[in-house]
């Protein structure tokens, strides 16, 4: 298990470590590689090497976050995560550096303890808000060029302030790092104000399927893979899609259907606002999440068996969900 | 002219004024409502009769603001306006006070200067921000209810801080608010995610007549009447859905035609990130507006015809702008 440590500790290792290599998560979202390349523009100001290291391409709309990129190839002296709760999602690529890495820095509760020390932070809405204290214990100046890269980590895991996840912390770090110079308006036109005709044509596709259940509580939405790939739209985005069923008025319950890339079955996101349980629904139907988010999979290609099955157990849910009310 | 007041000059007035109407705009927003109720709560902290007037019913999606709405009918003996930058603005119901405002307290640096004592802070995203720090130098202490309701203006006038009207002070405000304990989970539940079936219908209707011109520079939507009547559509998710085109990808003007309630023309709204001027484009067409949002209209049926004028505007005006660029 990791040694935790204090935000001052992980400042004092860090202004003492030489030749760092930064790790993110597969996949990599705006907290990740917001962390990431912030961190590697102070220990750079520090006039330390340091670089950025992940799985898959850095995605094109997150290449602000270093501008000028230099492959500056070095041996790492120091390996630190960010933003990596266990070593599996450091993807296969950096596979090799699971067992040397000397800090961890990270706000999943769920961090399985994998680096020699682990600076938690588990009640931060975005890594980067821990990322930006960790800086300023450096005793590193807030460039726009950091500013930037934490603002846009804040902004990608709070959904722009929008999650319950939010905090006052949260506010107060967007509040410096507007001070500091972060360039909210292209940053917001890229992240948020940006979205791909692919999605714009499937996001019609899915609201033509548009079904209201179960009195109205209940909405569900049906992505065919065909339309899918011919919109060619990202996984990132099909995310975005799903959360729209229980956006609606009077829906309790928001259920998007997405078949397979193999055709062979479909796999169920369901969403609602906490009151209704997501992860009981699905748990009964073999899945599991959280309160407000869970998922499911159906190795079936009958859609209306697949409906059919899943109505039943939101139906369940609510009617449960009913009696707690009456009781209360 | 008004007496321009400073903050403390104002809660000094506030705090020696009895039975106190505050007067909104009228189409209510969130800002002028939130401002209301703050002020109206704080008022009444303090001893003092208070009451919010308004020339349209609240909506419903603001009822919380006043959660025991009581007629206490009293006669006023101090005025005072939220978020109104000329009188025209109170609407019939409340013409009456035009010439009796005693203290207006605004963000919009239009302000006309009617009222006596004049509180403005035209750089505030919000005006409840600034009614945020009139309520603490009054020394009312900040509880749920006023939070709930300084956070909602906060929350709609900065479109929950993604508009680029938003400051280091927005975010210092709401962290404030969220310590007092505003309850964001259920605010942003009826305020963000909660739309109404119609909107989604015709969202999808005005997504399915979307065209892109001028090599994907330009992206146009049709909301024909007898859509929007069927679906119930208010002028607000009206809003909403014209600035769907200029948020897709290499979009620079976004235009949304818009039929007239007598079916005998047009509105044309024209949005765009802000290099684009759109009022530019509009007054070429004898309408106006800011150079991120502008408008114009025509009194002709042929839709055609009105298709080909605007998109003429837009065309020119990207070839200015092409040259611009190029002479840079």
């Amino acid at each position: 298990m990791s040694q935790p440590v204090t935000l001052q500790q992980a400042a004092v290792f860090l202004c003492g470590a030489q030749d760092v290599f930064i790790l993110t998560h597969k996949a990599p979202d705006g907290d990740t590689l917001g962390s990431g390349f912030a961190l590697m523009h102070a220990l750079r100001q520090l006039g330390k090497r340091a670089a950025v290291l992940c799985n898959d391409p850095i995605p094109a709309r997150f290449a602000y976050l270093d501008p000028h990129p230099d492959d500056q190839s070095f041996l790492p002296q120091t390996v630190v995560t960010v933003d990596v709760a266990d070593t599996t999602l450091l993807g296969d690529k950096l596979q090799s550096y699971a067992d040397q890495i000397d800090l961890s820095i990270d706000h999943h509760g769920s961090n399985t303890g994998f680096a020699e020390k682990l600076l938690l932070r588990a009640d931060a809405a975005a890594n980067c808000e821990l990322v930006l204290d960790l800086i300023e214990a450096m005793g590193v100046a807030l460039t726009p060029q950091i500013a930037d890269c934490l603002y846009t980590g804040l902004a990608t895991d709070t959904g722009c302030f929008r999650h319950t996840s939010t905090t006052a912390d949260s506010h107060r770090a967007a509040e410096k790092l507007i001070q500091a110079g972060a360039d909210l308006r292209s940053i917001h036109r890229r992240l948020f104000e940006s979205e791909s005709r692919g999605k714009i044509a499937l996001t019609v596709a899915a609201l033509q399927s548009l079904r209201y259940e179960l009195g109205g509580r209940c909405a569900t939405m049906v992505l065919m893979r065909d339309c899918i790939n011919q919109n060619g739209v990202t996984d990132d985005e099909l995310e975005g899609i799903s959360a729209l069923p229980r956006q609606i008025e009077g829906v309790q319950v928001g259920v998007t259907l997405r078949q397979y890339k193999s055709y062979r079955g479909y796999k169920v996101s369901v969403r609602t606002d906490g009151r209704v349980d997501a992860s009981a629904i699905c748990g009964r139907l073999g899945g599991g999440g959280h309160r407000g988010a869970a998922g499911c999979t159906f190795e079936i290609t009958d859609l209306d068996e697949v409906y059919r099955q899943v109505l039943d157990s939101v139906r369940q849910e609510l009617e449960q969900q009913e009696k707690l009310d009456a009781s209360l």
